[in-house]
């Protein structure tokens, strides 16, 4: 029998997908919608609606005893609020009240994406055994959240980990957040593609220049692909060596998009680390793919319903 | 009586202080040395155990439950050794060995010396009632520590928090720690200085070139002086806003020599973190002075051994 199963919820600005999910991680039900990210915040609400509809409506639902979000951020779990930067009639969001509410009362934990990425990987992935570390997430953006002391750092309102944007070029290109020279502004895979084409990179007969086709090219010996690779990875590397020498981890999970570009994108991580990565305490990082795959949110959202089950009186996870 | 009563060491590059300090960090007995620095690591050794014979042959010294160690770092809290860079006799140094021999086998907890300062402003300080706060030491060089969910996050090793080693410009000036574009090889001290005079600052009839005196420049307006302090803001901002990033942070408490220059730092400053710290989560985080004085190592060693009285199943504090 199923006794200590959850809800989770995976919202992002192009799909809304929920699942039931046992003790273990394993996914029973599933339900998902597109979200409807240009209308307005009525609208999404019914997308997940829905969504809790077709779960609720599972013989399985009597067992669920907790729901767990994982969002878009910037979300604010002291609130119970999101606003997807992705989703526009969203801003401020009741959504921990509504999910509550359309649950039946349910317990409703809110973590953002990144966070619930590395919920996953540290109960099923690539950080599994490790108190203390990094999940990346590299792809349209860059995202992650941390592991400490062998718990989920979510941090009061639910962002710790936002690696994407912290600066490590303080006089470089303004970012889209309003800082400057942010991890996400150097190492995303749309900023991959921009730098490669206006070094002078040019795309294949079908004219694909993404991230993804960067990366071919690299794997080709392009030396303007392999330098905008190399780039993203000093970028990243910095942003990893920081997060350890500010809280001590000793491994980072890179996945995403990018993060499958492979030893394209690794190697020259790993040679950067070394460079910025200096201090004794810090020298012993570890910088490895994700192992996760596109149920990670899920599980990850699972993972923090679960540990409220656990120990409610925890403030997160 | 004194039932709580702890025995603190604060060592540093040019002293060793010892005290015994109770329940509300109150100093009841001080003892000091000189750090013989440049001598051999026996000699730096003894040096501690005068230190400790002066604590122990108090009559308060029955009621010390514990010692607590705040030392300059590298320090591994793990393996009970320090290493601190301007004590080269001390390489993996086993110093809590040594001081639990010497102490009758007391229980004795290492931290870092900016992990130590973090608990005493934490405990008695500016980042008093802050669950999640930064605490940082600006002078001949920068360090720092962490506060998260309430309590002291020291890491593993003792080392979390060196915000000075942390690369807010990935391109920029090799730091002697061997990365780039450090928060230190930008704010300290020395490096307020340095980039003063290479810009023109030239010092009064005293010759005084010291980072103070590139304050009291400012403070009279000195365009180049200002610059210095403003460059310096920005490197700090940018470390503090990629901390609270990371961590979520409400707080960053700045105290040391630097610190003490006032509003020609805190303006800069202050200005800077709107620029940096974007995100709606990070976006109330306030900047303050230090308040705790000269015995803040003392206060927060102190508090460390507190913290494992109280609670001796905790790794760190």
């Amino acid at each position: 029998m199923h006794t200590d199963l959850v809800a989770a919820l995976d919202i992002g600005g192009t799909k809304i997908a929920g699942a039931l999910v046992d003790g273990r991680g394993r996914i029973l039900v599933r339900a998902q919608r597109p979200t409807p990210a240009e209308e307005d915040g009525d609208t999404v609400m019914r997308a997940v609606g829905a969504v809790l509809a077709e779960l609720t409506a599972s013989p399985l639902w009597e067992n669920a005893g907790a729901v767990g979000i994982g969002s878009a951020g910037p979300v604010d779990a002291s609130a119970g609020t999101v606003s997807p930067v992705n989703v526009p009639g969203w801003r401020d969001h009741p959504l921990v009240a509504g999910v509550r509410e359309a649950t039946g009362g349910l317990p409703v934990e809110l973590i953002g994406d990144g966070v619930a990425i590395t919920a996953a990987e540290h109960w099923q992935g690539a950080a599994r055994g490790h108190d203390n570390a990094l999940c990346m997430v590299v792809s349209t953006g860059v995202g992650g959240g941390l592991v400490l002391g062998g718990r989920l750092h979510p941090g009061p309102t639910g962002n710790a980990g936002h690696i994407g944007h912290i600066s490590v070029d303080l006089d470089g290109d303004p970012c889209p957040c309003g800082s400057r020279g942010c991890v996400e502004r150097i190492a995303s895979g749309p900023n991959i593609a921009r730098r490669a084409l206006e070094n002078g990179w040019r795309p294949g007969p079908d004219g694909d220049t993404s991230a993804a086709a960067v990366a071919a090219a690299a794997r080709a010996g392009d030396p303007v692909a392999v330098a905008s690779f190399a780039r993203a990875a000093r970028a990243l590397a910095a942003g990893i060596a920081a997060t350890a020498t500010l809280v001590e981890i000793d491994i980072a999970v890179v996945g995403g998009g990018v993060g499958k570009a492979g030893e394209v994108l690794f190697a020259p991580l790993r040679q950067a680390l070394t460079e910025y990565a200096t201090l004794s305490f810090v020298q012993r990082l570890v910088v490895t793919p994700a192992q996760m795959g596109t149920d990670a949110g899920l599980v990850g959202a699972a993972a923090a319903a679960l540990a409220r089950r656990k120990d409610p009186a925890a403030a997160g996870v």
